[in-house]
């Protein structure tokens, strides 16, 4: 199936990807006044609904969009484009705007929203899948930092994106393939599209949404995983000298799920293994902490997604 | 003309505005990923272009942004839709995105950027006009403050303005006007669409750039006026407390001009009257440096729009 022959959920209608458009006058176009969310389909169904779906709520309830529409209306739209496209691993994006209104930026109360959704086609990764990303992360501490939350609420997931598009650009320097953003104290916080866990052999770590952190659905998913492990995990105030100095570091996001980090800074993340111990691929190694994450992870969705097919 | 009549420009064709619309794969929707002017046209050319153009260029250098297109390119297409509208005093907003793209938010190299001119009429105002704004402001301090620029450049005017939105939002309680923004600091910094200044007697004050302040056209024209005429003008760091006990508070940008304010937090700004003085038409009084600098950005407009014609 090419670009041009994917169909897209617009307002409550199917359309053609090339034929799926908004207002220049949107206040999602103009504003960026959007909440969205980016989801994963297993098996024809999205991975965690209701936590995205509770997400997205407090999203629009913080931007004061009132759009009217029930979680099932919203499940309905997901669902029936996957089916219009025959996909069951996918990406999924869903986004809702304040719509047009009348005036310049004051939002109006009376809503009449825009919801679009996106998909594309994923790999389905897990379990002796071929993961979604490129290979371990390299991790390149920004400029570029975080807003407050008094300036930007972390927990809304929005449209004004710049933030995360500015720490990116700084990466074509380095190469590197995500952003270490740190909090205006200097802290770290997460990256650009991923939050950030690191291991340093007493616990596994990871911000905590004190900061100017985004709750991933992900992220909870592995916190949940470590309690009922018993893996110690604590969620703290952290130095970018911490996750250099880590034993193992990975990102998490709904795309991803876990995906290993190999260098943080140019630094190699030694992944558990003997500080000087060849890593013969060069590709690095997720340590053992990170690989059994990565794999109780995985059976998650392979036992809720494919009825443990590949187990 | 009806809103439905307008015609809008978009990616250089002159198009109806119900039909002006962009890809929601574009990056100026999903990302609010562009670039923005907002501008006045008075007797059909619009004010101070070389300098909206200057600024639209830093932020198209800002965000990295390529386009390859000419000033006098930008200028052609909002020319074409004055014209196109038969509008000769108007609101002009020219926006300029990354365009569509691979992948999802690495911004590439490579810009195919969309752009688009919106035009709505709006009255000349200036000398015995009517002002292009509802009455003198009233201001109110708003819990959203901001952002640093290490996390967004405050010298960049972007499609990412949910910042001023949540200020905006603030403001339904008290039905306020314009918000004041304080810096992350808690000194002030500007209104959500507008730039400061106050008077106390001994100067005309407004926030210094070193502060996350917008660089704003009529800021800077208001600040060559009072320069010229040897009217005191100090760019310094201010606190709310400062502006709360000014004699004068007006605010400015390209669509209102100068816009007196009349309250502060609920507090009268005395514009200069005898603390205690009867304000007998409850509407506040722009005081008399307000009314000056107004009366001289007014004539400035006279003589380079209309030949001076109410002169």
């Amino acid at each position: 199936m090419t670009s041009e022959e994917r169909r897209y959920h617009v307002n409550g209608e199917l359309v053609p990807a090339s034929a799926a458009t908004v207002s220049v006058e949107d206040r999602g176009f103009a504003y960026g006044d959007a909440a969205f969310e980016t989801l994963r389909a297993f098996g024809g169904d999205v991975f965690r609904w209701e936590a995205h779906a509770d997400r997205l709520a407090r999203t629009c309830e913080t931007l004061g969009i009132d759009h009217g529409l029930s979680t099932s209306d919203l499940k309905g739209r997901i669902d029936a484009t996957l089916a219009a496209n025959d996909l069951a691993d996918a990406y999924v994006k869903l986004s809702i705007t304040r719509g047009s209104q009348p005036g310049t930026l004051d939002p109006q109360p009376e809503v009449d929203p825009t919801v679009v959704v996106i998909v594309k086609r994923l790999p389905r990764g897990g379990l002796d899948g071929e993961p979604p990303y490129d290979g371990p992360a390299t991790l390149q501490t920004t400029k570029t930092r975080k807003p407050s939350s008094r300036a930007l609420p972390a927990d809304a997931k929005t449209h004004n994106y710049l933030n995360g598009i500015l720490a990116r650009l700084e990466l074509r320097v380095t190469g590197a393939d995500e952003a270490l953003m740190l909090d205006p104290e200097g802290n770290v916080a997460e990256g650009a599209t991923s939050n950030l866990f690191f291991s340093d052999g007493a616990a596994l770590r990871t911000p905590s949404l004190d900061g100017p952190i985004l709750p991933g659905v992900t992220r909870k998913t592995v916190i949940e995983i470590a309690e009922s492990e018993a893996i110690p995990i604590e969620e703290g105030t952290y130095t970018p000298d911490a996750v250099r100095a880590a034993d193992e570091v990975f990102l998490t996001n709904s795309t991803w799920g876990i995906r290993p980090v190999k260098t943080v800074d140019g630094i190699d993340v030694d992944g558990g293994r003997q500080r000087g111990q060849p890593d013969d691929d060069g590709e690095g190694v997720a340590g053992p902490l990170t690989t059994l994450l990565s794999r109780l992870y995985d059976l998650r969705i392979e036992e809720e997604h494919y009825d443990g097919e590949r187990l």
